[in-house]
Parts: C-alpha cells; structure tokens; sequence
C-alpha cells in the first residue's frame, strides 16, 4: 500500500478579492451552498432548478428555452457554444482583442471550423467597422464571435453594434459575457445574441465553478439541424435540455452540482433582488470612486475611458515598480488580491477587480489606501 | 426590462442519501465548502492543490505524476480520458455490461475512434474469456476501455484480471471508477491501469462535480505523442498539466472551482484518515448487514454474490409493487432517498447505495424498517 498522506484541515484566510476573479463571494451564497445536499433528481431540487433557470433568464434579459447553468466554469460555457454550434467546415468570424479572443479561435479549430480573425489592440475594443469589411468579405460565414467585456485588459465593446452587424450579414453571435454578466448593461433578447455563456465567479459574486448559457430558438434550431454528432457528450445540448425542460420529466444525463446549484440560485436571488440595472449602476459608480483615486496615485488606466470596463480596471505598472512584489505585499499584509497581468499585458499591468458583491466603498477604500502604502 | 422573479431563498430537506449518487456528504465536507473564497492562484491555495494530489494519488494508489481533479463531474472526467488517449481511427475495445459501458462507446465514436463492443448482460461482471477473444481478434487495438464498478447494475467486474490481459496485447486500459473509488480494493499502479477516472459523490462522500483522474507514464506518453489537438479545449489535459504541474509556477488555464476543491481536500483526508483498507472493510461489513435484512425482506439481487458491489445494492422490484410510489412515500415520509432502476432495469430494480459517509448501521436500519413499512 502507498502510505496515507496526512493533512491538517485546510484553513483559507479571509482574502478580500478584487482581481480578474473570483471576485469576493456574498456570505449568504457560501451559507447557501452548505445547506444539505439532496439528490439531482429529487421532485424538490427539480423545482429549484426551474427558479434557476428563471433567474438566469433574468440576468441574461431573455425568455430563451434552452438556458442553463453548465455544471463546469466559463471556459467550458465557451466551449459549449462553439462545440453545439460550430460544424466542421463553418466558417466564423472571430474577434480578438485579447486572451479570450484567441481561446474562442482555439474552439473553433477544435470543432474543424474555419477562422476568420478581426484583430484589435489589447485594450481596444472590438471596431465595428473592422467586422464589417469582414463580413462583407466572407457572406459564407455563418457566426460572428466576439467577447463582450474582455477579462484581460478591461475593454468593454459594443455588442449591441456587433449583433446589429451579424444579422444584416445572416450571421449568428456567439459571445463571451463572462466578466460582463451582472456587472454592465446586457439585454440577450434586444440585441438579438444567439448563444452567451458566463461564469458564477464574476460579477455574480458566486463561487467558481458554473457557466450560465442561454441559446436562442434560431441557435437551437442550427443545433437541431446539425449533420454529425456533437463532439463532446458531456457538453451536448441536445442531451442537456433533456435535464433542464420545463416538462417535468428530467431525465439523467450527468450527476448535477447539487451544492453550487444552491450558491448560483442564491447569487441570482440576490442580483434579482437588487434589480439589474441598479447593480449596473452601482458598478459604474464604484468604478468613478476607484477611478479618481487611482488617478490621484498617478496610475494610468490600459482603456480609453469610452471603453472602459466599470468592473474590470486595468491599470500600467509604473516604471521602476516590482510587480510581484507589490501583489506579495498586498495579499500577505493586507489580505488583498489584486489580478496580474495576462497575456501581452502580463508585468505590464495590473487589474484590479469590483465585481459583484466585492463593488462596494469599503473595498475601494482598503485597496487606495493599501496601494498608496506600498507604492510609496 | 424583463421582471425581476422573486424567489425565497432554497431551504433544502435533509434526505438520507442511499441512492447511487450523490451520498450522504460529510458535514465536515459541507463545512470545508463553505470558507471563505480565495483566488485560484493565491500561494496558499496552490498549496492546497499539492495536499490535494496527494490525497488523490493515496485514493488511487498510484504515484502518477498526472493526477488531477477536473472541474467537472464523472461524465467529464470519462471524456477527459477519451478526448485526451483516443486519436481518429485509433481501436477501442469497450466492455459494456450496463449503461456506463454505452456511454464510453459513445465516447470513443464521438472521438472519431473504432469501437469494437464485448457484450456482458446487465447485473453480470465484464467476461474475461469474451474479452480475451476480441483482443486476440483485433491486434491492432490499442485501449482497452471498461466500468469497474457498474452503477447502473451493482456488478463489479474483475479490474485486476482485464489489466493483465490488456498488458499482454499491449493496450492500455481506461477505467471507470466512478462507484469503485473508496468502496472496494482498486490499485491503479499495481494493477497496472493506464487511464481512469471517478467522481467526487459516490464513496468520497464529497459534493457532486468534480472528477478524480489519472494517467500512468504510457498514457502520458501517448497523449504527447498525438498527431491532432485534443478536441476539447477545456479537458486537454496538455493544457491543464500547467496549472497542476508541481513545478511552482501554476499557469492560468481556466478558473479552477475553489470551494468545491476545499471539499474533496476534506472528503480525502477524511478516507486516509480512516485508511483505505478500513474503509474498503467497512462497506464490506455494512453490505452483509443490509443483505441479511433485504433477503429478510424477501427482495432478490440482480447482482450474483461473487461479483456484487457492496456500495451499490441493485435489487428487483417484487411483483405488484409500484415502483414510483414506494420511492415516493420512502422520499417524503422518511426522508430516505433510494435509486430508481435505469436504463435496462428501469421500473424493474432498485438501487440502494452505502456509500462513504452513507455506509453506517443507522442508515441501515432506517432503510429496512422503511422498506418493511411500505412494503406492507
């Protein structure tokens, strides 16, 4: 026999989370998911996942069928969109303007698509102007993929514009609202988005581990038509909705997450509860208090104030300063974690998270005078 | 606006869980869940993840290097190792004997791989006679795919045995230890298994969604020596060795599901603290006690006793007897949660789990005075 390892229980410190994610967990949502665990299929889990799916529907602004939690974080979501939706020889016009960008042309390599790249600046938003000619240059394509609020430098960009653009071209809209979910204006059904994929640790102040999806009836019925088998079984659609219709009649496909199910119905209460559009403005207005006092420490911002994330702040390293060092002292003096830089801006750039319930004046107050500390 | 639902906030019962999964998790295991949330790449929770592969490794019996947990339940950890070892066109001989075997010959064609099936009956163990036959009659197979513990049936198949005769065709072996894992004798390096994989509900008596996997050297090896990309983005295990490496230095894949990992570090210690041959012993010794009282019952196994999983007790449905209505009344007058049949046995059996947590005397005797009550 290999020995047995012994471990003392793990005792995690109380870190205040203001990075790219997960952002700091409302009390009630961890309260949530510690509650006794029941079965998958159990009549009473059944009726709670039916108010989930409600209160998804809710956050994503749609009445779309098929919305769901998918029982894995964001990065499966994504590739729950790209491999239901996504044949072997379609062709898709994806946007990059940052890391999420670039993982979207991996999926759709991955499904066999073919790619089409619209580049733009890390910290630029995506230019319409750009997907235009692209889409005017490939009428085959057959989807338009883009990232809503990308996660790696704070650019917001304009999926209203974006979806506007793919319809005129017949192209369905895959988007990553993964940072933007919860956090800035997004309205499913308005601007006409076909598949959207999020994720619990964000602006829902949920723990990690979930990503809301929603498909809309002209994206289920491309997956309906599709001509071969989805490649992945255990993010297949077509044998998910099984589970989450609204027939009554959930038939078994895999084990559900039953506890963080409890803690993303919880999260998605309390967004209800606040009302979306007051949480918007509550992270704006964080944003201009964290802003202000950011700028009076001379840092600089990575994005244009009109594309500016108001939950996602990614601000240049100063010259001279020891990026590892500076993050090392805020967690183990303060208990504060701010985010790294990723991809191009990895030891460039700081980013500096007001997500969900981790948005509020006390946070902002901590990580100012906690920086102004360090930094001098 | 669409409205905002209001919801009260989910207030689970608290079942008895002597169903195939989830089971009864341990109230430490709940508690670990619910501290407080710290980012994915703090220093402090890397060094959680180092304690966690340990503890998986001891759980397996195995000094793999690439041990890790997926963030996802049991089906994704069945597709992590098929996405990752099966190219297109490579020949997978897969023993089906239940509906866990189905869905790994799904697995294989959606992979784009050659299926070549061994048929056992439901409820009896995998053949190693038939298994011997296939493989001599393919010797260009290179995997040799099935369920050591059926959860469908209850059958335990003879894992040992089907290893040697896959090493003596040179296949490698991908094991599904999803019920096994904690409740009967596995050793995946002395038996030599190649790939395999479990889920954190069973006898780990851990919350649903995450997936123990392991991949020997000559599993390793075969996934680096692959001539196409993984298809899956999510699951390539290439890119996740980054973030599980023991190097020091975590690279991002995606965001792993923090407080559902404190769980299964809990849910570990808690089986090498009890020690994997105590625990193996006691779901031995609670099986005995609850066959006495359902033969006492007059209930038949599915399951001949030589190849009958002590954690997962599949027993068929006596005549006349209204199957959803018994498992109704056992629900909500005892709160006891026993498995409906599935697939094959569906309407035809029971299944009823001691697994981890779940595999105690009071367990016991609620459920056969449960059963007597409803049954008379």
């Amino acid at each position: 026999m290999i020995a047995a390892p012994k471990f003392p229980p793990f005792n995690p410190p109380r870190r205040i989370l203001m990075g790219p994610g997960p952002s700091d967990v409302y009390p009630e949502v961890l309260a949530a998911q510690s509650k006794p665990t029941v079965g998958h299929l159990d009549p009473l889990f059944v009726g709670m996942m039916d108010e989930l799916k409600a209160l998804i529907q809710y956050a994503f602004q749609t009445e779309n069928e098929v919305t769901v939690a998918v029982s894995a974080p964001g990065s499966a979501g994504m590739e729950t969109c790209f491999v239901n939706l996504v044949e072997p020889g379609d062709k898709v016009v994806v946007c990059r303007n940052g890391v999420f960008g670039e993982r979207m042309r991996q999926n759709v390599e991955r499904c066999g698509g073919e790619v089409v790249m619209v580049d733009n600046e890390w910290g630029e938003p995506v230019d319409l102007a750009e997907v235009e000619v692209a889409l005017h240059a490939n009428p085959d394509a057959k989807f338009l993929a883009f990232v809503h609020a990308e996660t790696s430098t704070g650019a917001l960009s304009d999926a209203k514009g974006l979806c506007a653009l793919a319809r005129a071209h017949n192209c369905l809209t895959i988007v990553d609202a993964v940072t933007s979910l919860g956090g800035v204006e997004l309205r499913v059904d308005e601007w006409g988005i076909d598949a959207i994929y999020s994720g619990s640790q964000k602006c829902l102040s949920c723990v990690p581990g979930l990503s809301p999806v929603s498909f809309s009836p002209a994206a289920v019925e491309k997956i309906k038509a599709r001509k071969t088998p989805v490649q992945s079984w255990f993010l297949d659609q077509t044998l998910v909705m099984g589970y989450w219709s609204g027939d009554g009649k959930r038939s078994y496909h895999h084990t559900a997450p039953v506890n963080a199910l409890y803690a993303l119905h919880e999260s998605l209460r309390l967004l209800a509860n606040e009302g979306l559009e007051n949480a918007w403005a509550r992270h704006r207005e964080m944003h201009e208090l964290l802003k202000a006092g950011l700028e009076k420490l001379g840092l600089e911002f990575v994005v244009e104030e009109a594309s500016r994330l108001p939950q996602l702040n990614a601000v240049y390293i100063p010259n001279g300063v020891d990026d590892g060092a500076v993050r090392k002292q805020l967690l183990e003096q303060y208990n504060l974690e701010i985010g790294a830089g990723l991809g191009a801006l990895a030891g460039k750039a700081w980013r500096i998270g007001l997500m969900g319930f981790g948005a509020r004046r006390e946070n902002i107050a901590l990580c100012l005078r906690a920086l102004e500390d360090v930094l001098n």
